[in-house]
């Protein structure tokens, strides 16, 4: 959304919006992640942070990953889980999430519907961690992390 | 939300979240506007932009003004009209506007609704303008305007 008109009609379910492109969540093969979309509704100079848009498929998940800038999140579509930090936690449309800085955190959607969330990111941005070996095991030594992290608490995703 | 929970779930009709406050639009007397609320989703240090809520009750806008940021919106709930430098359409959930930097801008709720909106804007920013009376005829010399400015567009508001 760099150039281009002031206002951009929401379009089909409401989960697209004119002239913004669907993009790859990330480079395949750059990190783990299923089933999952980005679109960026605001990207300007003008102004300080990002606002995109990510959607999974029932099933699907973002990266587990860390990085020293913040997330605000909000979920915008159907509901899913999230691990942030020790805590696992059911959200659904509209609740909030914070991720603070340096500290792991992933989305699931539910095996039922797709699950969309909406992220604030500075623009200005240093690049995702990914978990070494020793501190995925640190991490499911937490029985709720575990489960999550094996799709337990979603039924039916891989 | 500047301490507190990851995660603020969303309560009654899904337009208010766990401890967020909900505020006076502006101070009272210190610009024009009407039936209006305003709710800080996010607001950290980590963040180098706000998420706010707006919502207007039926028949409710916002300030007409202008400054040197940026407002990257989304329309959130309901329908309306805004203003957006010397254009003036019709808005619906989920809807995307950006308003320029110094460009006159305003949003009216339709009738029937309230008309909520996000605004994304950075945390460090200008004070908004508003028009001298020679700016106001100005901008009321475009049809369209004035009718917008008059509520003509929204009937039922003053």
């Amino acid at each position: 959304m760099d150039e281009g008109p002031h206002i951009r009609q929401a379009q089909g379910d409401g989960f697209r919006w004119e002239g913004v492109e669907l993009l790859a969540y990330k480079d395949e093969g750059s990190a783990p992640f299923k089933a999952i979309t980005r679109q960026v509704l605001f990207q300007r100079p003008e102004l300080q942070c990002e606002l995109r848009y990510f959607e999974m498929k029932p099933g699907g998940h973002s990266t587990l990953e860390r990085h020293e800038h913040a997330h605000a999140v909000m979920i915008f579509r159907g509901r899913g889980s999230c691990l942030v930090g020790d805590e696992v936690r059911e959200v659904t449309a509209p609740d909030l999430v914070f991720i603070p800085p340096m500290t792991w955190h992933q989305f699931r959607a539910s095996n039922g519907e797709p699950f969309g969330f909406l992220c604030m990111v500075n623009a200005e941005r240093d690049k995702p961690q990914l978990p070494a070996d020793a501190q995925l095991q640190e991490l499911k030594k937490n029985a709720s992390i575990a489960r999550f992290l094996d799709g337990a608490s979603s039924p039916g995703q891989d």
